[in-house]
């Protein structure tokens, strides 16, 4: 019978999946910093015969500058392994015919370049950082008080992340905010949406089973990947904290000190 | 039998309570301005056998500072009948021994001049409009991350709010972002907090059933007066919605165009 648990599943995969701020690097003054030890896992996964891809909620830079920082910080890595919210955003705008009111970093707008923002019917948040100002949240409530129906789209729903100097206040906790200030429900495009997770399975052609995830946050990489019904290990780097360990409701199939131990028991298992 | 629907039920009143903002005046440049009819209206209640009480949800400026903007408006109202957050918030933190770090507006600051409020202990959110920047809320935010047993108070919970130039978020709003935040619950101190309310209808040593809320907030002035065993009646200016008046949770026992419409409407049938 296969071995279904931390490490021993690690013999039946065929794919893994990597968080990036957190897990490769701790974002923060200029590209920020990679983690001990997380190049050389890079590069370990891309030699042996694991299908590897990234699958991140950042949305402070274009997908294109966003892979250009992490290739400067000495990661072997390329644009089509790397999935943010942001390209899946502009496809269901698409889709649905939808024209968005950004609440976003400077950084992302680029991608939203040829989208069309003329009055606007649904309102987009990102990690905008020092841009959620009181101006601008109240700007973004008012497109969609103003609505018929108002349509709310949040890329990811973290509640914070580390840099490196200090936790930080991430997307989900402004998208708590305008869902109460509208009595409205956010469609979250990024993790833990299970939609997210596929569109990466799919890329990779593997199913949910035959992949691992590894992140640094508990409820959105781990318990995310698990609800899609692939393995989820945590980190215990970036946005880790302690009692993540004694989550009431998440609990990770594996815990380890860092990236590089991980790939290091994967492997071993392996027999690589 | 005793009418107990409205307007019958003015004639058992023995008190009547008025929200102040987006009922007396809206807030905006310098001191707002008075809404039609408010001030006759409120004189007409005080010359009335009616005991009169303000409660507001108002956490912009100290009490004294407040009144006498509501007195520069015209208003015949002082400060001992006006019952604002940031008081009862300190008798609970000495009650509690509490030492709080304030995310407030300036105009607040000096009601906590006696309090200690080094190495605090809890974080008390008000209405802090522009200091809600990204900044002042990653600090309340790393406060309370930081305690073994975070305590948040909101003073009030309020959606928005109307001010000349356009609806503004309100402080539940930040509330509810810090709660997600932090995964904890904060504790209301203003309205619609039943606490609260009964500490106004005390100093007018009255029974619910004998009192009236007159506000524009259905949830936290109607809703919460309801909540408390109190009439509520709505008005349509302030931050009044149509859809108000067909709210899935909070029905008004009266919906009038304005405070001066409430108070002829209430004087006539007690033959005033």
């Amino acid at each position: 019978m296969a071995d279904t648990g931390w490490p021993g599943c690690a013999k039946s995969l065929k794919g893994v999946i990597l968080d990036l701020c957190g897990v490769l690097y701790d974002s923060g003054e200029g590209d920020g910093v990679a983690i001990t030890g997380s190049i050389e896992a890079v590069k370990k996964l891309k030699a042996s015969d694991l299908q590897l891809r990234f699958c991140t909620n950042e949305t402070q830079a274009t997908r294109d500058k966003f892979v250009a920082k992490l290739q400067r910080l000495g990661f072997d890595i390329c644009v089509s392994e790397v999935f943010p919210p942001a390209p899946a955003a502009i496809a269901v705008l698409k889709e649905r015919r939808l024209r968005p009111h950004l609440l976003v970093h400077d950084g992302l707008l680029p991608e939203f370049d040829s989208v069309d923002k003329t009055n606007p019917n649904c309102v987009i948040i990102g990690d905008a950082a020092e841009h959620f100002s009181y101006q601008n949240l109240n700007e973004a409530f008012r497109v969609l008080i103003g609505l018929e129906k108002p349509v709310l789209f949040s890329l990811g729903q973290g509640r914070y992340y580390k840099e490196t100097d200090g936790l930080k206040l991430d997307v989900g906790v402004y998208m708590k905010a305008l869902e109460y200030a509208c009595d409205l429900k956010a469609e979250v495009i990024g993790k833990p949406s299970t939609t997210f997770f596929q569109s990466v399975l799919n890329d990779m052609g593997l199913q949910p089973h035959e992949a691992l995830m590894i992140g640094d946050d508990l409820l959105n990489d781990v318990g995310g990947a698990q609800h899609c019904g692939m393995k989820g290990v945590q980190v215990r780097t970036g946005k880790y904290r302690p009692s993540d360990e004694m989550h009431p409701t998440v609990t990770a199939d594996g815990t380890v000190d860092n990236l590089a131990q991980a790939v290091d028991m994967i492997l071993n298992q392996r027999g690589q």
